[in-house]
């Protein structure tokens, strides 16, 4: 009698209303029935994406929603700033360079976010770039980038603000249109709570404005004729059915506990979290600019084997974090607090972690986490 | 108290083992849990694709296979000959034009497939070709395509074979390694019988070593980074998890049945229902190759508004099937016969389309196509 939890920044757990849908037969996408799902999914992906500009959903995981916006917007040659906190500031440096653009990286350490400062003096000295892209929570470090701030630079520099917020969109607030934000990108399998295979995108009326001189290559993802296909309550191409009749309800879900609401909620668990690992004497990764999407925790010392706090949790207790990526592998654990994730998938969390530190010889005062934890929700 | 019946080419109906499994809490998918799964997926798909090659899975549509393909294989002003049959092959000539390449068409009539002879002369003329691009079977008008002609063809002029089988691979026979396919396309909501979102693809050595020159940008879609983490049991990017889950269960579903005996079913749902259009006097648009996946009939001259026959069937009846798209629109009805399909959808299918046609006018004698039908079974 072992349950699992899932405590991970992706795919994060699934409500029920939400995955007995995917157990229905399935329908044709080209009837009114399919017309009358995805009409409710584009209003209310409005209302997530907090824009007046049309929200597209493709058939991909969030790594082809940065493919489309880089495919679509640029013309080989182009010049653009890229902010590199991680594994996900660096992807957008990748597919720069898989397209023959000229990206120039703002590269920041692991765990620290930008200053503004920074990137108003990179914008100065490359005032030919075309865009800036960036994360608005990178995943990797659990760093919050100060989105506002870069859209500001981006517009005064005269340049596109392209934003990965697949972590980000629906766990705190990113309004779209009055931060100017040029282009969202949002994944499916995140604060949406339903499986991968989507990706959400809007671009602002400058950004459809820059797609038209797109001298890229590009087929599968064609923004502006999935644009023209989804005015009409359709797709380009064949969508993913059953994904989208699930986005309907969570997004449903999403407006009656009101997105602000859920912002809240997500703050408080990660103040929760946060307030956990001070109180075992852990320490962030980030510290200045902790996101409310994942806590990235370092690993003391005296654990030699990092690599086995998540497997541990895992494998003996049934609960599902991550460890770090690439260079930060073996030296961080992130536990993720947004989607379908109340109070107590926290303390299970912290729980469990408290469990396995001592396990590995780290000893720490057994519901000391738990109770950073507690007193955080008590205080409200 | 009205049923629904789903009796078209994609998404086909769901078996209710593979549905239910998509009501399970999510799980990760960089677990021992997830790479059991796919492990007996990869195993799986080879059998499905009667291939020793790696057999790849990437989080799209068939559309998203049929670009990856191209992107993948090709140098920007590439010759390619492509037969075009229809709307899918048409796509492919869409493709090819997206990425710079330089598509010779060999144009086919509506309903009909190619002659290998036309194919071999137009080899002739452009012995610089660098491949051949065809459907196995096109969609549009129920045709199935000389494929193992073409790669015959194909391969004593030097060029590669690229076969989209999105509606033909696990439908009718194709043994990729056998008949020489290079690239092999299918896609989830077909024979695969589960939801939209997943695109399957593998690619002879001779395919792989071209993949190498390639000089067209491509991030997302990437097959020699997908075969190196695949080969390992991952993905390159997060999968469409709950849609590989469910793929394990169809595919264990097509292995017991014998992929050779769901061959000879949906062989023998085909004739009953070409036995069905001819006993009730209507025509097949494709008269010398129909396709076993579907079968396009023409809709007689007394009915003046074509559209109204699958509307009626659906919004009547419950049963949804196709007509025709582009200008085959309200000319043609399209009657799909493979996936979890047996006898009684087809009886079911035939049963409402004569209710329909006596509705709008056209006469037939009830009970007459479904006699043809179950005379067919009777016969075995």
């Amino acid at each position: 009698m072992k349950k699992t939890y899932l405590l991970t920044p992706g795919p994060t757990q699934i409500p029920e209303s939400v995955s007995s849908i995917f157990a229905r037969p399935i329908i044709h996408h080209r009837t009114p029935a399919f017309q009358a799902i995805f009409d409710d999914v584009r209003g209310n992906l409005k209302y997530l994406f907090q824009t007046k500009q049309d929200v597209l959903v493709l058939t991909c995981t969030g790594t082809g929603g940065m493919d489309a916006a880089v495919s679509n917007l640029f013309r080989r040659g182009d010049k653009v700033l890229v902010v590199n906190g991680g594994k996900f500031g660096e992807r957008w440096t990748k597919i720069a360079l898989a397209y023959g653009l000229a990206p120039i990286e703002l590269k920041v350490e692991n765990g620290e976010a930008i200053e503004p400062s920074q990137l108003e003096a990179l914008a100065q000295v490359n005032p030919d770039a075309r865009a800036v892209l960036f994360q608005a929570s990178e995943t990797s470090t659990g760093v919050r980038m100060p989105t506002q701030e870069i859209c500001r630079i981006a517009k005064s520099a005269g340049m596109l603000s392209v934003c990965d917020a697949i972590t980000a969109c629906g766990v705190f607030d990113l309004p779209m249109d009055d931060w100017g934000i040029d282009v969202l990108i949002t994944g499916s399998q995140k604060a949406l709570m339903i499986p991968p295979g989507l990706a959400m995108i809007a671009l602002s009326e400058k950004a459809w404005a820059m797609t038209e001189s797109c001298d890229l290559p590009h087929f599968y993802f064609d923004l502006p004729k999935e644009r023209k296909a989804q005015a009409k309550g359709q797709t380009a191409w064949t969508p993913a059915i059953s994904l989208l009749q699930g986005l309907q309800e969570s997004l449903r879900l999403l407006k009656e506990e009101g997105l602000h609401n859920v912002f809240r909620r997500h703050e408080l668990l990660a103040k929760a979290t946060r307030n956990a690992v001070a109180a075992l004497g852990l320490e962030l990764l980030a510290k200045k600019a902790p996101s409310t999407a994942v806590t990235a925790v370092r690993l003391p010392a005296s654990i030699k084997d990092g690599k086995a706090v998540p497997k541990l949790m895992r494998d003996k207790y049934g609960v599902t974090i991550v460890g770090g990526q690439d260079e930060l592998e073996g030296k961080i654990i992130r536990l993720s607090h947004f989607g379908y994730v109340d109070r107590f998938d926290i303390t299970t969390g912290i729980s469990c972690l408290e469990l396995v530190l001592n396990e590995l010889g780290h000893k720490v005062e057994l519901g000391k986490g738990v109770g950073a934890v507690l007193k955080t929700f008590a205080e409200g």
